[in-house]
This record gives C-alpha cells, sequence and structure tokens, in this order.
C-alpha cells in the first residue's frame, strides 16, 4: 500500500481526490491537512465521505507529510511551490492540482500569477500531467504538474488536427463553457446561487490565466506559434465543460473523423462519439472521461467544429491526478476511476 | 382600445404575450384561441395570469378573430401561412411570432421547413419585425414577421460591425447558447428537467433553421455573401440568450466601441455596455432589452469578439412583437415594455 | 411627486424596492446608500437597472437622507434601529424591511437577535406591515416594520383559520422551503452555487428568528398561546417560499374553502385557488401576490392542509413594502406592483 | 458469475440499474430489454455508459429472458405482475422496482393502480426489499418487491420510533421533497425543465399511491393501525428525497437520538448523523446510503422532527435492488455499492 497525503483537503479538488482515493485499491491516506480545519472530522465537513474516509485534518507542514510518498496539492496557486522542494528533496513525489508547475517559462508564470515563481529551477523537470501526451514520461516523473480544467478539455479537443498539421494555426477559437465548481469553494458573492444561477454570462473574455497554458500545449505539438482565441463562459450547473472549438482545415478533404478516431483508439479516457454527436456534459459528470464529437458544418468547406466534455473536477483535476498517479507507479492506468458518469 | 386577438395562446411566446398585453394601456385582449385548450379559462391554465387575465381559450378560426384589428400568431411553424391570407384579406394586421414570414424566398423556406409554403406571394410585402432594422417600415405593414430569438441576438449583435462594412464576411462564428424556453412547451423527452438540468450541450451544431434566417438579415446588410458558422447550445436555465460573436475586423485601428455606441445611441431597447463588460443574460430576464459588451482580445490584432444577450421569451419573440405593434400603431415604442429585469 | 430613500441599496431587497420603486408613478428616488459601494453608479452594480434608475450609490448618514419623506431600511438587522428614531424626529417616515421593529417584546428581541434594541420605545408605535392584519393602522404609520418573508407567507396561510377559531392552536405545524436569495447577497460559502445548487435540506430545524415573529403574530390574531413547529427548507432555486402548513380542526364540518375566500375577497394580493389547487412558486415569481390553496387529506377526518406560496423579494419584502406606502400616502394600494408573474 | 436480465431499460431506474450492475464483481448482464428501442446499442441510447455496457437493447419476452437467474423489472406499474408468473415457474428469481408487488392486499392494489392485480396469489410470497426489515427474508426470496423511492425514505425515518412504541400513531405527518427524476422519463409537459426549474410545488397533496405503501410498511411495525399525512412535493433538482416527518413522542424524556443509533447501528446504508445535523440531499446522491438527522424542537417537550434523505434513484430503487440481490445470493451486501456521493 502507498501512502499518500493531501495538502489542501477542502476546496473541491481536495474533496474530490478524497472521494476517488478512497476507493483505490493499492493505497492508504495518511494524512490530510487544511489550516482552516485542523483538528476537525473530515467527514464532520464533507458528509458525503462519512463512512468512507476516517480521520481529521491536520495543520499543514513537512512534519505532516512526512512518511507519504507522495503528495498531491489541492491548494490554491502558489502553495505548492513553496513546499515542493522540500518534499522533493526527501524523495516525496509531488503531484500539483494547481498551477505553480504547468507554465514552464517563469517569466510567463510571473506575468499570469502576478508573484515571481518561488522554485523556478524546478519548472523544468515538472511533467505536464496530460497522460494522452506525455504517458511515457510520467513513470519517471518526481514533479508532475496537472492540467487545468479548460486546458485540458479544449488541448484534448484539438491536439489530434494540430500534430496532424492539417489546421491553420493562427485563428483557432475556443469557446469554452464551465460549471461554476471551477471557480473553486471561495466565499464570494458573484458565485451565490443567487449570482449564477438560472443565468449565463462570458467572464475574462479578453485574459484568463488558462490562456496561456493552453497555448503553450498546443505550440508544443505543433512547433510553431498558435494565434488562439479563448472566451470562458460560466454555466449555471456545478460541473462540467464543454468546449466548442473552431478550427479551419488546410485541406478541405481530410478524414477528421478518423483522424480523432485514429488519434485516441488506445486511450481510455478519451471517448471520440459518432461523427455528428452532441456529447452532454452529464454523460461524463463523476467519471474520468473526455467525450468528444466532430462536426463539418455543411455551409463551410473548410470549418471543423470540434466538441469535447470533461467532468472539470475529474478528468479535469482529481481524476487526472489520480491517472497521472497510476501510471507513475506503474498500476493499471484505471485503477480508482471505473466509475460510470451519473445519468440522469 | 385597439382589439387585438392571438392564435395559439398556450405555448410559452402566448403565455408570454399574455402577460405583456395584460398591462398594455391602449389595447383589449379579444380573443384567445387554442385548438386542445378551448373552453378552458385562461387564468386556471396559467396561474400567473389569474387576476390579470379574464376569460377563456376560445377555438381557433375566423370567427373567433372577428372583430380583432390585430391578430398575433403563437403557433408552431406553418401554422400563420394557413389563415393569415384570409385575415390580411379582411383588413386585419397580422404579426406572427413563428417562422412562416421571416425568410423571403420561398424555395428556401422549403427546403429548411420541409413543406412548401402555403402563400408566397405574401413574402415580399411581409416586414421583418426587427425594429431597429426596419423601424419605418412598420407604420404601414399589415403583416410583420417577428424574427426568431437566435437571430434577434445574433443580428442586433452583428450589424453594427457589418453595415460599417468593418469586418470580413467569409467567416463570421455565431457560438450562441439558450434557455430551455426557446424550445418551446412540447412534450419530449429531451426537454425534461431530468435531461436538460445540470447539463450542457449543443445541438443541431451543422444545420439549425435559424441560419438561413440570420444569413438573410446579414446579407440584406452587407449587399453580400456572408458565411456564417451557427452553433447553438442548450443553458440549463429557462430564460435568456447569450451569443459569443466572433468577427475579424478588416482594420484593426476601428473603434469598435463607438462603432457600436453611434449605432444604437437612439435605441431605447438595444442597451451597449462599458467595453469589456460581461452581460448576464439575468439583467435583461423578463425585459425586452438587447445588452452588448464588445471586447478585443489583447492576443490578437484583429479579431473582435461581441457579447450580446436577450431574453428569448421577450425581445426574442413576444417583447418584440408588442414592440412592433407600438410601432405600427404610431404608439410610443415601449408601451407595456417597461418591466426591469429580474435580479436575482 | 414623494422623495424617498433607500438605506442599503445593494442587497437583494434593496435591488429589488429599485426595481419596483423605478416604475411607481407617484414617487421620486432621492437618494440610495452603501457603505461600500458609495460613489459608484448604482445602474453599474446593478444592471438590469440600466436604463430605468439613475445616479450613485451614497454614503449612508442624515444628511443623504435630507429631503426624503419617506426612508426604507433594506439593511442588515440592527441597522435601522440605531438611525430611525432621528429621521422620525425630523418627520421622516421610515418603512424597514429588516427585522429590527418587528417584535414586539425587546427581551424577546434581544433573545433572538443577541444584543439589546437600541430604541425599544418605539416598538410600541411600530405598525407591522401586513396590510392584510394592519391595513387601518397604515395610513398614519411613522414607522412601518415589514414582515419578514417566512412570516408573511406562513400567517397569511394560517390567519382564516386562526381567526376563526376554527383550529387546535397547541400544534401547528409549518413545515417552509425558501429559494436561496431569502439568504441575502452574503459572501458565505453555504450560499455558493456548487453548495446550494441540485440539493436540499432543513437548516435551523430547532431555532430560526423567525419563529417569534410568526407565533406573535398567530397569538395576536387568537388572543391565546400558540404551539408552533416551524422547520425551513432551502430550494435549489432563487426566489421563492412555499410553506406547507398543517393543522387540526376543531370541527371536522367547518368549510375551509368558503372560509379562506370570504377572508380574502377584497384583499388583492391573496388569491385563494381552487380547492386541491397546488400552488407553484412560480405563479408568483417577480409578483406582489400570495397563492392559498386548501386541502383536506381523505385519510383524516380533522387534518387541513394549506399551501402558501409567495415571491420572498416582492410580497416577502421590497413588494410588501410599496404596498405599505401606499396605503400611508393614501394612493391606491396596487401602484407599482402590477407585474404578473413570470412564466415559464 | 451470475446471469442477470433487465426489463425496461430505458427509463431512469433502468440505466441507473445500468450503472451500478456494470461495476458489480459477480454478475453479467445478459439481457436488457426494450420495447421501443430493440436493435439499439444500450451505449447509444445512454453515452455515460460508454465503454461500461457493451450490446443492444432485446425485444421483451421469456425468450430473451431465457438463461438469466435473476431478473429485474424496471418498468412500469403493471408489467411485472404479467410475466413474473412464467418467469418464477421456470425458477428466475425476480425483483421488481415497479409497484406491483408492493402492497399485500389485492383489493388495496386495485383501488391505487387501478385494475385488478394479475397474479394476486403471489402477493404474499413477494418478500418486500427493504433489508432493513426483511433482511433475513431476502436469502431465499423468489420473488422481491423493492420499496418505493418515497416510503423508502419515510420508513426508515419512522420505524426506529414506532418499532420503539415511542411515538402517537394517530398523526405522522411526511412532508416529503423529491427532485425531478423520481417522476420518470415521461414525455409529459409538467415535467419539462421549462415547468419545474426554478419553481417548487407540492403535488397529489391528498392522494398519492406511495401513502399506502408506507402505511402498510409502519402498521407492519407496529401492530396497529396509524394515522399518516403524506405531502410529496417537487423541488428543482434531479435527484434526492428529503423528508421532514414529525411525530409526537409518548414520553418526552426517550433520547430519541440514541434509540436511531441503536437501531441502526449495525445497518451500514443508514447513517445516523449527530443530533441536531441538517443532512443535504447531495450528501448520498450517487449513492446507497440514507442519512438521519433527529430534532428536538426547543419550543415543544414532545414533538420530535426527523429529517431523512436518500437518493431515489439508487437506495430508493436501483441501489436497493442491487442490496437485494447481494443477500439473495449470500454475497457481501455491500458489492458494487461502494460509490461515495458526489460532492458538490
Amino acid at each position: 500500500m502507498l501512502d499518500v497525503g493531501i495538502v489542501g483537503g477542502t476546496g473541491y479538488t481536495g474533496v474530490e481526490l478524497l472521494r476517488l482515493l478512497a476507493l483505490h485499491p493499492e493505497l492508504r491516506i495518511r494524512s490530510v491537512t487544511s489550516r482552516g480545519d485542523a483538528g476537525k472530522s473530515i467527514a464532520d465537513a464533507y458528509p458525503n465521505l462519512r463512512g468512507s474516509v476516517e480521520g481529521c485534518f491536520v495543520e499543514p507542514g513537512l512534519e505532516a507529510l512526512a512518511g507519504c510518498e507522495v503528495v498531491f496539492f489541492a491548494t490554491p496557486n502558489g502553495t505548492a511551490m513553496r513546499l515542493a522542494p522540500e518534499l522533493l528533496a526527501r524523495g516525496v513525489r509531488v503531484i500539483d492540482l494547481a498551477a505553480d508547475f504547468r507554465l514552464r517559462d517563469p517569466a510567463v508564470w510571473r506575468e499570469w500569477y502576478g508573484e515571481s515563481h518561488a522554485c523556478p529551477e524546478l519548472l523544468a523537470e515538472a511533467v505536464y500531467g496530460l497522460p494522452e501526451v506525455n504517458r511515457e514520461k510520467l513513470p519517471a516523473a518526481k514533479l508532475v504538474a496537472c492540467p487545468g480544467c479548460y486546458p485540458t478539455a479544449v488541448q484534448l479537443g484539438l491536439l489530434p488536427l494540430i500534430e496532424a498539421g492539417a489546421v491553420h494555426l493562427d485563428r483557432l477559437i475556443a469557446d469554452v463553457k464551465s460549471g461554476v465548481s471551477g471557480a473553486g469553494r471561495k466565499a464570494e458573492v458573484p458565485l451565490l446561487m443567487s449570482e449564477t444561477g438560472e443565468s449565463f454570462k462570458a467572464y475574462n473574455a479578453s485574459r484568463h490565466r488558462h490562456w496561456p497554458e493552453i497555448k503553450q500545449g498546443l505550440e508544443a505539438a505543433s512547433g510553431s506559434d498558435v494565434g488562439l482565441i479563448f472566451v470562458p463562459h460560466l454555466v449555471p450547473m456545478i460541473r462540467g465543460i464543454h468546449a466548442t472549438l473552431y478550427a479551419e482545415l488546410t485541406d478541405a478533404a481530410v478524414d477528421v473523423q478518423t483522424l480523432y478516431q485514429n488519434r485516441y483508439a488506445t486511450e481510455r479516457f478519451v471517448d471520440v462519439l459518432p461523427s455528428g454527436s452532441h456529447p452532454d456534459t452529464r454523460n461524463v459528470r463523476g467519471s474520468n472521461r473526455c467525450q468528444i464529437a466532430v462536426h463539418r458544418p455543411p455551409n463551410s468547406a473548410t470549418t471543423v467544429v470540434i466538441l469535447s466534455v470533461i467532468d472539470n473536477l475529474v478528468k479535469g483535476a482529481a481524476g487526472q491526478a489520480v491517472q497521472c498517479l497510476n501510471l507513475m507507479c506503474g498500476w493499471d492506468e484505471g485503477l480508482g476511476l471505473s466509475a460510470v458518469g451519473l445519468y440522469p
């Protein structure tokens, strides 16, 4: 049994990790830290975990994590980079669900996250935890940066086209919609149900932190600059991301459906639907799957529209972290991730 | 007092018309027809109307509408075109909230609505009831075709750019999201709350009947072909449409914000928000307003993103019909339309 | 034109007051105070009010309210009692939408609101603003305490039985359900959409501040002690209260339906539905009406079940305040309150 | 491996059964029938099942079910009673998720379900599948009648009091609230999201089919007549039932909390929360648990308020059926039922 720790167990990605890890057959949750709730029973804080998760939150710190072989950070941005170096030095492997190690260039990190990076020397060795791209790097990884939720949905949706060199790279459009849990468990007026229920809006249409992350990923795949327009929206639902992606084919004759099926033929968590399908975010609620559908609008020869859905807290966060862990440990990639999406 | 009739008073646009007309100071609701509910009290069917609307539904037919000076059709597509000619012949003015008279070309109508048009000779004289475009034609109009809900949001959002010749016309993208009331009051499984709640999806991504209508309107404004990609989505909320529109400026230096403010300076139901705003659909829930915001993403010199929101049942249907009626009758354009959006 | 002021214009009852007052034909909104948003445009804060409400929030204080003939308090509990005495001394009439003047006994107030009352001498002269009970006291009232939202729905639902002496008073049960806007516009985690959406729960089942208020009202009507069990619940919707009320008739033969119809025959904002109806909260969303239905379960001779619905922000707060104002000023009771409930 | 069949796999309880059985380690889904969708791929109909459930729906009938050792009926009421006798005759064990075998008295069945029972002779041998009551009868059961969703939540909430003789039986009140999936997957206008979203209402307040079922269960436990008032409500959410139960203690001194903890001490799917808790339905969404909390309102010596929550599709239907199956087969009671509730 592997001993794991979770730093920051009280946010939505933290509790989702607990939900998944509670059912994982190869590990033991050794400690869950929370600055605000230390000493409090985990199951009291999250009654859905009663009967499945024992113990109390503990104060964060190295002592709390001593004895853990892997530590997950489910913390706000800027936390993991302060604690990870010491854990790594002690031989603990780190999986960060926040943004601290996602961007490779510390200058870009500073620009978008508003402070200097605390350990820029680690950025190069961090493995970007998108298994569909970096599967072979994960077994040896010491430090894994789990992708953001939007970047997961958008990259999985666009990578087949980009890797195949099938689209113009100067004008990709990602019109993306997220449930409100993506904003986290923060006491802020705009996240109240009275504010977000029964309404729909765009936000950060001109500037969102996931833009440079997506751009970095697409440029790594293409080897050249990518012009990306990224507009996120808030949907009056709790879980789910739906990316609607627009691209222009360089060759109208390419068989996009086959391209996607081939690219993901051996990926068990990426599911290419029959051509012309419209995936509901509900299809993957609670599951680690990404569902993708390809559309070729009849009124344009070269436009391709890709629909890509995930559960932002599973494939977009905690589930992907578990998938990375499974690969890091040489286990079956799907351990603890067999749950079927909840319908209705 | 003007005597008006409503054909098809039991759908969502019908009951919304009743809500608005009940407060209109210059008219009297003379008859409301319903094939299925004839003889039933209107207020029993729609308890929100108790105390505001008297009387019962009556069987549809010419007798029911005798004595009405204006008749609204809030019926399924293909109904108004069968009854309108006779009403017009008797001097009754007709306002159709369905699609029967929206498309000018009967061949296009047949292609998209699956049957031959019953009175193609009337298509040319029908006035497309978008007051922001056709205000001067409405006072003399005998037959008004109210725009669809998506076409209202998209056209109001794109017209300033197109009329000014400011964008490339070959690749306009309309990524549009609608609350479920847009699908009408039909007993269909996909519209159940268990199916549409807590989920988000695109639908008809490759083919939607509002596409030719929008295209027709944009081409009328531009005088040339328009390449339009239109992808509608279903939002788990009841009312509201949010259009996210993408276009490429022909000249990056154009002041888009000023362009919009000038275009709509005298329009009381189109409200251009400060640059960089993000309108919630909630802002206009229950109101006849369209709110528009302009974005210039910093990561592209020429891309402009327009956000346009309406209440699909008000500015996208019944409210716009009342606005047309006011103009047809020479009344103040806002009579009966003063309601403020419901927040929260 | 009457000059009115609003203290605390940024909560949900404040913005709802603005929505209603913007359409009121006999008054002018002279000042709207907000400690946090002073200097900010009202319509910028609440884009639904754009085009309907002009001006900026101002700092609270007596100067801001000088010149107002009536001042509404839409503030947290404990605010109005500190400012009202001075306003009243200057001849300004005060309508408090919070709880400061609802309870007649300062000891009870202290017990339930956790501090001593700042002006207990005013409690006796405050008129409890439930027009269906105190209509004749309102024209002369200087200080009006608008009822809480739950107390409005429960009292209107139970008063006919109690006034008629038709039920046992020792065990009345009010199982009441509220939309989340009833909790106000507070940045608190339990009010996030991720917390309250798609879930249902009771809260404060053993102790809620509206319990003594309801009890006081029912005891005033009965002249004797009332045993009341009151269990509030949170519904995953924004607006609306549904009270399900259980009582035992002293005489199984009483015609409860007629009792209710007679009691409310002349009340324009209380609507008794046909026997056996089930009012949706939606019927009254955005409107000032209370709808009530009476049930006599066939499996019990003496049990009566009353269903009572209101919009918590209208009849349960701002609308009732406007209704009180109309009566205080000798105007038509329904001025500014003609809006029909929004369906769907 | 046990071979199982499902009759009626296209309703919500059917697809939920598939979700659970797909992860069950001891069985194989041999056939899933559907009259309307025969020949259609199961995973095409329910894309959440892609990758987890293979095969197509087949025409219902005995041939389809030949070779199954256990058959689940997830059909409308009145279906199982027509097919079960023949299956039982062939040695197939039957678990009915509908109402056909819940009531022991065929006259009562006829009264509430509107037709004569097709096999009244089987009613006596059917085991009512509430494991917390009938655990010892399940291993030998050939025919199991799974309880309704409301009856599960209400009986688990009231049984400890009744079995202990602790409450007056003449006036028990069950004010119960359900998500809309409880109404099934039927194309009916009242179940549309536009009708049920953002609104709350009671329904069937005077007469609901679950009333005689609950009454029968409570009377079996008490051995005497029970006076039960049962008022169901519809909550604008998809899954979940919340029962708020009111009873009068015969002895105010009884320790209700301990009574409940003792009663359910060894029940792994019934979880008694600390006294004064308020369970969210969300706590058990997707899980087979029932959570119960006890309240003793301070303003009454003898009233006890019990809050009981379940997921109507799991513990209220498919999960309970699997729990019964496990007991029928002598397996661990929790096989296939380990999923943790989805939060948020």
